[in-house]
């Protein structure tokens, strides 16, 4: 029996600048992952399928119709179709708000999950509500804050199995512009790290957020006029940046429930900023969330088919 | 008579982006002037005379000498020789403190002014110092703040005659950055303004200086679920930037003797906003004071030949 054989539908993650897809079984175990970085960034509403199918062929049996249930930024305005926002406070997005996106290549039955939207306080996610429904998918009970770090890192306020509110941080595409395209590119590393010069920046953003406009240009002239190497301006940088966003997010943290989904590395980085705060958070890797999130997807539109 | 026959010595402001040339007569009264986009900052060591020579060969006469005064970046460990920096607290640079950059042609004898560093709380400057020098010039008594916004806005102490202390932002690169290369870059244009909008984003900014992380993807989320303009997202943008600035800063302008110095446009907007807080400032336009201070440079110069 090939893998196509075995292939019952395909779960895809597809972001502004990734995509990630994983074949998966019957009983919904992962059978093979592929990922490329052809994100949703780079093509034109008549590349998606090709795109996919490139990535997908082995998977597909000409005589069956395999599901392929998407989330992220395909389903943008810019994206393959638009999957309208869902509004906050509300569940995670379940497969019954699927948009269907228009695919010649019989083979495949396209789906594509909304993002959530805030009006009040104007916020949008895309992605990230898939993780929280993977999430809550393990921990149905929780209450509390869920963390999710990266380029646009997101706080949602999780109560009854809904997202109550949430709020956008672009902590980490600030941190590539100033690390990679400002007059700091000169004196930050673009490996290495220094724990103390992370923890006191960390300190110096939550005790007086103000002075982190200021502190930002004294990373290059400390590496001129001093002794700091490029690895601490490195560190101090992060630790400038998440600082800020947690002086920002006090309300969301402050004697709250709370849990890391990310990536392992910046997730590390996020639970060592907390715990200089005093907070233990669980960290947990950001991929398998996602997927388990699709799987709730996949799951409740079988039931609508 | 012509023009060459008259020119008694050339001023030079040299950014990391920018050019530009003065020719100045025996009295320092302005003869002519030169602008280029050949900033110190896509130059090799070597470039520097021949694109210099390019821009002022109509001002030299073959039997003479002719001084040429430099500010700014060219100065820098990058530039055409290192003028090491002066530490503050001092009065800004004058004609003593140039280093002599070597140059082949024997019409010309270029020197370059230091810049001024700041070591207890890092910082640098280069050029800035010049336009602080031609400020006194016009106003000796001086005792307050200068304001001088731009790429990296710089706000200096001056007391006696002095730079007693400074601070840099990031202000301005900042802007750049968010607007034209960041997921805002959607949502923010490139021209037009909403004075209204400006001013809710000052006082955001100064009263909760940690929100301004935050609210910074709210312009894009903005533009998706409610109906910001383009527009208005500018000028927001550059509310919390100069709001976080402002915040920064208040122990600076707080009950202080102000001033800007600063391109006309931009010296606006920053008077605006410090208006907000009840302040008058004076708005100057900083490239006279620039030529103001090369021209201090010059006679401090003369007296030492």
């Amino acid at each position: 029996m090939s893998i196509a054989d075995r292939v019952a539908w395909i779960a895809v993650d597809w972001g502004t600048s990734n995509l990630r897809i994983w074949a998966m079984d019957a009983g919904n175990d992962l059978l093979a992952e592929r990922s490329s970085d052809q994100g949703m960034g780079g093509l034109d509403p008549s590349q998606f399928e090709g795109v996919l199918l490139g990535l997908i062929e082995e998977f597909l049996l000409r005589d069956r119709v395999t599901p392929v249930i998407c989330c992220g930024m395909v389903g943008a305005k810019q994206g393959w179709v638009e999957a309208d926002y869902v509004a906050v406070p509300n569940a995670p997005p379940n497969g019954d708000a699927a948009t269907r996106a228009k695919s010649d290549d019989l083979r495949i039955d396209v789906w594509i999950l909304p993002g959530m939207k805030q009006v009040a306080q104007p916020d949008v996610m895309r992605g990230e509500e898939t993780q929280v429904a993977g999430f809550l998918r393990d921990q149905p009970e929780f209450d509390g804050v869920l963390v999710m770090p990266g380029t646009h890192s997101k706080w949602a306020h999780i109560s009854a199995g809904e997202i109550v509110s949430f709020q956008t941080f672009m902590t980490g595409e600030m941190y590539a512009l100033l690390a990679r395209q400002s007059v700091l590119k000169h004196s930050v590393a673009v490996t290495g790290w220094d724990d103390a010069a992370f923890e006191t920046a960390i300190g110096e953003a939550i005790s007086r957020p103000e002075s982190v406009a200021a502190k930002l240009f004294g990373l290059r002239a400390a590496s001129l006029v001093s002794e700091q190497s490029n690895e601490a301006a490195r560190a101090r940088l992060s630790g400038l940046l998440i600082g800020l966003e947690l002086a920002a997010t006090r309300p969301y943290w402050l004697g709250q429930n709370l849990a890391i989904v990310g990536a392992p590395e910046v997730g590390a980085v996020y639970a060592k900023a907390l715990a200089l705060q005093g907070l233990q958070a669980q960290v947990i890797d950001a991929q398998p969330m996602t997927r388990a999130g699709l799987i709730a997807a996949y799951e409740t539109m079988k039931g609508t088919q």
